[in-house]
């Protein structure tokens, strides 16, 4: 599939139809995955907490990981390492094992999953991966995805400014540094990580409040500062927050570049900045002369180690 | 106390001798805490997995915190108003409650608390509100802490090698991205915040085997790269992770600085780290003629928020 046409394939994404079929009780949640696989851990952790949920991003189970852990290994490929590393202890242990991939080891584990479709860019298919999380764990009825589908729709149809985003990143050779706030931390994750694969640029994220206690201080007056584009999700949803970026922006002579949110639900907006967040790094991209497409660095890191 | 002798209290916090007094069962852990004392926990969350930990920088408690989770919250000034938030919700769920702070709301609340030395800035303070989750955790025997106190008065006696990293990042003005793994992961992220109060400077962190997954892509040919120096802690302690950073250079043409790491076990390397970190961070504020102890701008931005 084109790079456009995967894009565009999240609007069906989200009508995607899967469930991970729990049917044990458990304790705790521990989600592997790595990169676009593990940001949707990341994304659900922001919107579930009914049970402790630790997303693992690394070859390492907790201690704590036992028969009462419910284990959800999410690679699309179905062959990540650091994913088979935990998913094979997590056996040993003894814990309840879900899987979401497209094929790979993984689904011929011989454990319940989610099969995604396949042929499609891991980070693509953020949708996919996410679906069987969301139905599992939240009461998500039909029109709720509907909605969402129409509001990305939207963007496809119109993304002009996402484009003059890129096109002032593009610019003046910036480097993102995403701010978001809790629940859209990981979806500043997400842009960041986007910028890297799709538009091949630095891009860096973090979060307030926690920002305000230290990365705060080089904003006033520090070298290179006028290198970074600094992008804030519009914070007027949270008093506190909105407050804090003001302030921080007043008292460092910092402009912050405030991304307006749309959507009438949480999960709305999510996706609304998801999808806002790819087509910036798409746009970057073709400014930039580069395939948003192209990941063979990774692939033959992966090769080499 | 001048910045210089903060620094060397290091060796005497981790002699300091405190305990939470824990005395119920608990199912899961939320450790509460923003910038220099967040960092406390989620370095602690590294080497401690028997129970599930939750690190919260920020307003909002989990849903799951209930009578059965241990909240530890930590604030040195005791005033922090997202650790006192959460302390708030806390009691209102019935959790067990513990505190870590050196006084003020905190040290009133009438809950259990180690208290901790006070004149000393947060971020100095590490070993004294570490020591604590440490004592009532791990079995921690006096001499292990001996060990620890001497490898810092190492340090302490002879900086150079901190002092040439620092006169490096000052001659090219470098933005320093520190690349950890995991149980180092938050150490990479303390040297982080320690260049960005103390230095002033911008600076970034992540960790492998993450980075891989998407921070390498743009590593290999992008704008701006050149502005950064990449740290990287010694990763032959772990043959993927080392065999990971060796061939991320390679494939990029990336140069790594890597720090080597001394101490004869985890926590001795754990402490050599953060003092390693902190050293550079105060010569590279004495190179730019900047007080490290400075973090007004922080102050005036709590007031007016």
């Amino acid at each position: 599939m084109e790079f456009i046409d995967q894009l565009r394939n999240l609007r069906e994404q989200v009508l995607f139809k899967a469930d991970l079929n729990i049917d044990s009780a458990f304790k705790n949640i521990v989600i592997s995955g790595m990169g676009g696989s593990g940001i949707v851990g990341n994304i659900f952790s922001e919107i579930y907490s009914r049970k402790p949920v630790q997303v693992v991003s690394d070859y390492v189970l907790p201690e704590f990981a036992d028969k009462d852990t419910l284990f959800i290994g999410i690679s699309y490929s179905g062959n990540t390492e650091e994913t088979i590393a935990t998913l094979e202890e997590a056996e040993k242990r003894g814990c309840q094992i879900r899987l979401i991939t497209s094929g790979g080891k993984l689904a011929a584990s011989g454990h319940t999953f989610a099969k995604v479709p396949q042929n499609i860019q891991p980070r693509s298919a953020i949708g996919y991966m996410l679906k069987p999380l969301l139905s599992s764990f939240l009461n998500l009825p039909d029109e709720a995805c509907l909605g969402i589908s129409k509001l990305l729709e939207n963007i496809d149809r119109d993304n002009n400014e996402e484009k003059n985003l890129a096109t002032e990143i593009f610019k003046h050779r910036s480097i993102p540094v995403i701010l978001g706030y809790h629940p859209f931390r990981w979806i500043a994750y997400r842009w960041k990580t986007q910028f890297n694969e799709n538009s091949k640029i630095m891009a860096f994220s973090n979060y307030f409040p926690e920002l305000n206690h230290n990365e705060t201080m080089p904003l006033k007056d520090t070298y290179e500062k006028d290198k970074f584009m600094f992008l804030v999700f519009d914070g007027s949803q949270n008093s506190r927050i909105s407050k804090r970026m003001n302030v921080t922006a007043e008292i460092t002579g910092t402009k912050f570049h405030v991304i307006s949110i749309k959507g009438r639900n949480l999960l709305e907006q999510l996706f609304y900045l998801i999808h806002y967040g790819d087509y910036v790094s798409y746009h970057l991209a073709g400014m930039r002369g580069i395939d948003p497409n192209d990941v063979s660095l990774i692939e033959s890191l992966k090769k080499k180690i």
